[in-house]
């Protein structure tokens, strides 16, 4: 059989996940918690699964859950969206993302993708018929560099799509940096397809930046999250989009012949775990603590560590390892240190749709630290005895 | 913001159920169980959320629940499907068919569906870039032409759309029927995507014919299934696909940029509760006494019964009933019902592409009977007394 995506394999994650499996190896790759999800949540999914919430709930999702979806971007973010017809709960981020896709993207158009990138956005992009245009974030900093999107813009770009805060390299982008970006879609009719799933991951008291916070973007934009990176549940696979009405309109005509709607039991209980704030507003503190004793772990060892503003991952630049390690390429780095050192981390160069693209660093790495202490204290204990 | 589906509304289930609910109606429209799945299979769920199962599994399927499938169909059909190459677990059927589409179909490539069919399939082929071609079933029996079928493949035929049980309907394929599909494909590359979601619902002692039954069927074929049918807990949005490794490989290069995997403690649920095949062998005796209750209920009336064979859905022939009732269009006639009389249907133009293609029989609307005896008698109550 011919394939739609020829160049594909199996994505990185469920690669070095299995290479991490396979060898004992402690898994800072794929990005997950190895920590549960709060028993009140799943009491709440339990009490759901009691009281018949088993057939299929309305196709965008819960009203409850929307209702929760929707008040909480209000308080956080300051835009209202319409519960009934501006929110749908998706079956997890990349569900969404892939829906938002098929639902605006006409054959030949461009959506342009700021690298590095997360890996379905290219194969998402295909599959809609769509052409990925590939613009480099700064290869040092991670941000957005607004002359080199300006310049990839053409009367075919349809989308663009941006990852705040930014997974791999945990980049989280300012107040500024978005009325940039609004400034230099206004006249555009470029929509914006904005992955947030780290939102609640944002570090020495900056702020989450959403496209929701302001008015010329939301206008434009498809905001992504996800229930599973908040509420350390990641096997759920829910999370949700919100966008303004017309948008909506399209998304929900793909999404009703795509999932159809999202498992109810964990939608009436995410809804009823979600009347407390305390847990999304706890979430930076939390991670910021791991962050910090992961990074402390590394200090004095040769991996150079990137700053981490938000998400929870640590990117490390190990061009400073003894040879023949700090030689190899990123790939090879994360299976030898799989296999040798016995912890999984995932290669920078997946993030990027050609090798030529990475802007001359590939010496980088990503480790995640959603890991409890004791975890990440093996893992470092690990590292720091590489050769 | 121009749209991938431009003739598109909301899918006729949804709109339907929220009549229903408007009026206060007895839903015998959208297909969906109104009572509760076991008791003991929201326990097995419960155990795996608080035993760990929160975080993603693999992205094809849990282990445990792949190997429950593949023992469940080489023991009913007779094919050895590879637990970790053929197998992987959907976010429901549909999502299911969208991502077998979305693998093989290529731009410009022809999909044939066997008219009438479920709503989702034409915009899933509009959405893979290829071109849907209606094949009519017979209008009197709803069974397969296969010379029809043979008239429509072209060079670009790509893959063909089978559902058996039938939905709407309830034919169901015999064996026979089978093999003259598998000779007619013989030779040609066409591959062959199998809606079996109702499969364990087939009545009179009939049995359900899988593709996977016949090695030069299931050679080309997508199996395609749902435990949310099977089980009574359609809110779970959780299927499986069963297909040959090559087909297989291209299906997951999709999947895993869809839903990356499905629902955790759900599948693990679920693979313990398989272990007693008991429920699934049970069910068409369950549904056979529904099936017959709702018919005796509805013998007398004008409704003219059409055979039901399988499936959870009776179809009836209206135009018997009095002016001006018989003369209206089915659509009217289920939004009349559903206001005037109390009880909600699907009209059977909803599974057509075009009003043309229904062969001069429109005068047909379909109830779903899987609900509790006495939503059945209530609703069976209110048809008596039409005018
Ligand atoms: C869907 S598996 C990948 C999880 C993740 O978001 C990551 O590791 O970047
Ligand atoms: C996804 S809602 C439709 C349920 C169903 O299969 C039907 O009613 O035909």
């Amino acid at each position: 059989v011919a394939s739609r995506l020829p160049q594909l394999g199996t994505t990185v994650f469920s690669v070095m996940s299995a290479l991490a499996q396979q060898h004992g190896a402690v898994n800072l790759g794929q990005g997950f918690p190895d920590f549960e999800g709060d028993p009140a949540l799943l009491d709440a999914v339990d009490r759901a699964m009691r009281s018949g919430h088993n057939q299929y709930p309305p196709m965008p999702g819960a009203p409850a859950l929307r209702q929760a979806i929707a008040a909480k971007i209000e308080t956080l973010y300051g835009h209202r969206y319409d519960v009934d017809r501006e929110i749908t709960v998706t079956a997890g981020a990349t569900q969404g993302i892939l829906t938002a896709l098929l639902a605006v993207v006409h054959p030949g158009d461009e959506v342009i993708v700021l690298e590095p990138a997360y890996d379905s956005y290219g194969p998402n992009i295909t599959l809609a018929g769509g052409t990925m245009v590939p613009v480099p974030l700064d290869p040092h900093t991670f941000r957005p560099d607004f002359e080199r999107i300006r310049a990839a813009l053409t009367p075919r770009t349809r989308v663009l799509m941006i990852n705040t805060p930014h997974n791999p390299s945990g980049n989280v982008w300012t107040a500024d940096e978005m009325r940039q970006l609004a400034q230099l879609l206004d006249g555009t009719d470029v929509l914006v397809v904005s992955d947030e799933v780290y939102e609640h991951m944002v570090y020495d008291g900056q702020q989450h930046q959403s496209v929701a916070r302001l008015p010329a973007l939301a206008a434009r934009s498809f905001v992504v999250s996800s229930f599973g990176k908040t509420y350390h549940v990641t096997g759920w696979k829910v999370g949700f989009v919100a966008a303004p009405a017309p948008l909506m309109a399209e998304f929900r005509k793909v999404h009703q012949y795509n999932v159809f709607t999202v498992n109810s039991p964990m939608q009436v209980g995410l809804a009823a775990y979600m009347a407390d704030p305390a847990p999304y507003l706890g979430l930076s503190d939390f991670y910021q603590r791991k962050r910090d004793r992961f990074r402390a772990g590394l200090a004095g060892t040769p991996f150079k560590l990137l700053p981490c503003p938000g998400s929870y991952f640590q990117c490390v630049d190990y061009s400073g390892l003894p040879a023949p390690l700090a030689g190899m390429d990123d790939m090879a780095l994360c299976q030898w240190l799989t296999r040798e050192a016995g912890v999984a981390a995932i290669p920078m160069s997946a993030f990027y749709s050609t090798p030529a693209s990475t802007g001359g660093r590939p010496s980088i790495i990503r480790f995640c630290f959603a890991k409890k202490d004791e975890t990440l204290d093996l893992a470092l204990d690990r590292l720091r005895k590489l050769p």
